[in-house]
């Protein structure tokens, strides 16, 4: 059996796989951030224990756990540098703690590269060695595939694709501290700053009043743009344009067989992929775009825990 | 033994290295590019012959050959599709070619590629596993090695780090076809973009009758700018900005230890990599960027056939 637990500042999601990656239990619970997250791991620890007795089974009959979490992984040590969403303040060290509660080996790693890896492995990239993966939500997330294994880089910082730099001219603040970043521009902050700043130049929008209490979501603007409202569609083209810049990056740089779309924001489907793939067409260098598909996402919040299973079976010698 | 080979559109660098990867013999031949450079691979064969005889040794010595040209290359098949410096003007089974003139397994790569690949493993990226390297000449070059492999992508068009978008707004047409490309603006060629869009916003400058001849080096940029004229400094910090932002994009991508500039323009050594660090430092996603350094390359013209030597002990059993 294989182990998978995808850890989110809300729940938990847990799996267990059989030797051939089919998933024979799914389940989750929730995620106590209290007490800086110290109870997080045992909890996991305990349900797996349980879940695992209900089958007449024990850690001994697992080759591993695969463990993503929302933060920055280095991915040699299994350690992670903090993790706001859980409460993590200090460097954790959870390849090392986990391994202490259970006694099977663990691989740890970031959730949005876990995502990317089970999109790669199970979902819109079935089989295939090179993809890449963009997560838009709040802010953009990512993960890159090379050769079949995930480019972790030498602190396992790589496939940070929310910050390429796509948009300097626009001159937004980003989170990581920097401007110019593609989740400046791609997100739901993203069109956040750019309804700020556009709205003005539109006499009137359905957009505005949100605007002005700060109560816009990105729901909102995708709904009135396929109702015609210039603004909306004003700011999803803004957006699906550096999103044509920075995926005319990313093959230009690895190549990619797909570029696959996840995340709340891809939920717009092909009025906003459609969008993108006209830019990206525009743009990208045409040996390396040349057969390059920007497709949406398949798994949903579930790539995680699939990515958490495949990283197990990678990294882990079969025994 | 290993054999290496760097196909060039004037000469071809050979080498024979032993099996721990040290370089036993070097020289080179020049490159017949007359009738469609259907004689190069039969001359590059003819020399290897020879020169192993003159050993005492035979192709029966050699574990393989790696074998690095000018074009895009299928990294699986070991074919180029086309290389314009050497007049192929169709796909070339190089691999397929040059294996049944001497009988050894022939692993073949782009240039850049294996430059990036020589100057990690004996170069400025010695011992790392995570680098990219750029080389900035007429145009800008590129590889990425992540986890000690190059990145080829699904049609071994990767690492076309010219290609990225970084430039938008300045509108110059690449060579590609596309507009934006770091090449247009971080090269020879860029700094004569540059020169002819804002040598008109400087009153007077040394480079003028250069830029309105067509004449103009980018040794003249690079030695007026040192020498204070103000349209050379401002195009240097042009480059510089947009190289600036380029490794910014990469270290969020692919959080490698070392970004290694070569190439014909980084003889300008401190000069210009001081300003691309400033640049770096000031967009770089922080996490990603933390121990990245910018250092020059080390090996010039010799890291494609160390990177050709290495690729063989890569993808070569060992026997």
């Amino acid at each position: 059996m294989i182990l998978a637990a995808d850890i989110g500042g809300t729940t938990c999601k847990l799996g267990i796989f059989d030797a051939s990656l089919k998933q024979v239990e799914r389940w989750q619970i929730p995620t106590d951030t209290s007490r800086e997250g110290s109870g997080i791991l045992e909890a996991v620890h305990m349900s797996f224990k349980q879940k695992l007795e209900e089958s007449g089974l024990g850690y001994g009959d697992c080759r591993g756990i695969g463990i993503g979490v929302p933060g920055p992984v280095d991915f040699s040590t299994g350690t992670v540098n903090g993790a706001i969403n859980l409460n993590w303040r200090a460097p954790k060290k959870i390849k090392h703690e986990f391994e202490r509660l259970s006694g099977i080996t663990a691989v740890v790693d970031n959730d949005a590269n876990l995502a990317a890896l089970g999109e790669q492995a199970f979902g819109a990239g079935k089989g295939r060695g090179d993809i890449v993966m963009l997560t838009l939500g709040t802010g953009v997330g990512g993960g890159i595939i090379a050769g079949h294994h995930l480019v972790h880089g030498t602190h396992g910082s790589a496939g940070e694709i929310g910050h390429m730099k796509v948009a300097v001219g626009e001159n937004f603040k980003c989170n990581c501290g920097g401007t110019g970043c593609l989740e400046s521009v791609a997100s739901t902050i993203g069109l956040k700053n750019l309804a700020l700043k556009y709205s003005g130049d539109f006499e009137s929008s359905v957009l505005k009043p949100h605007i002005e209490d700060g109560s816009l979501k990105a729901i909102t603007v995708f709904k009135n743009a396929e109702d015609g409202d210039p603004l909306s569609l004003f700011l999803v083209d803004k957006m699906s344009f550096y999103l044509g810049l920075g995926t005319s990056s990313l093959a230009a740089l690895t190549n990619p067989s797909q570029i696959i779309i996840g995340g709340g924001l891809s939920r717009a489907g092909d009025f906003l992929l459609g969008r993108v793939r006209a830019y990206f067409e525009e743009y990208a260098f045409p040996p390396a775009a040349e057969g390059t598909e920007i497709v949406p996402a398949e798994l949903g919040n579930e790539a995680g825990i699939y990515g958490a299973a495949k990283i197990v079976s990678q990294y882990i010698d079969h025994e």
